[in-house]
């Protein structure tokens, strides 16, 4: 897939695709999220070939959104840890998972849930207005950076 | 890239990346909320190769992100609008985009952004809990499917 540009687009969502919108990433990034900081316990989980696990880690750690520390254990090893930029991905993460609670499984069908503090499945993702109304996209336009000539 | 298996995972994250987790397919979901309907209109803005599209646009109608209808100007031609499945894409664009807002641009770098029907620029997605508290990542955890021995 050629990639042209989009890293330089006034578009904040071309930007971000460019820089974590491979399945890959996103998927390295969930399991950051769930405690997961071992390159072996990302490669178990993930089935992900080794090589490519090295190349996504790499361009995640260059790209500010994993950071690597000094292993918990004390151990030889590197643990993979997010970043301020990286935990600000959790909107993506959930909003991928909402979509796909509702729209991927059928009636019944078993899935992982996302929980409170207290056991408590989460609400929607909400848009709110600047002064807290919450808006549907229909309420919504996005305004195009005006073109120099 | 190899995807094995992740369309019948139970995280319903891997799911939604299986499903629309290309890069040209959530550029042309967010393009069709920008109001773009026709072949040639995300042709020319995405500056994607038709064969590409092409095949972009029939996985979006299977998975039913988008549908075909008449054209609105009475013509002979197809129209792609989002469904009800697709217009829940939204906050998984929406959070793409403030992702990029707030860490891909040098401040003061022009960008395209997100206002309401007042032309006020929106807020940030907030997850509430149940009882519509605004939770952080760390509120949050995963609970898991229980596998079957």
């Amino acid at each position: 897939m050629k990639r042209t540009g989009f890293a330089k687009a006034d578009c904040p969502v071309a930007r971000a695709l460019d820089a974590i919108g491979d399945w890959w990433s996103l998927l390295i990034v969930r399991d950051a999220f769930d405690g997961l900081r071992r390159f072996g316990d990302f490669q178990e989980n993930l089935g992900i070939a080794k090589g490519m696990l090295t190349a996504r880690l790499r361009k995640l750690v260059e790209l500010g959104v994993l950071e690597q520390v000094a292993a918990s254990d004390g151990s030889a090893y590197q643990d993979y840890v997010l970043t301020k930029r990286g935990r600000e991905l959790f909107p993506v993460v959930v909003s991928l998972r909402q979509w796909g609670e509702a729209n991927l499984f059928v009636r019944g069908e078993p899935h992982s849930v996302l929980v409170d503090a207290q056991g408590e499945r989460v609400g929607r993702l909400v848009l709110p207005s600047k002064a807290g109304k919450p808006l549907a996209w229909s309420d919504t336009s996005v305004k195009k950076v005006a073109r120099k000539r």
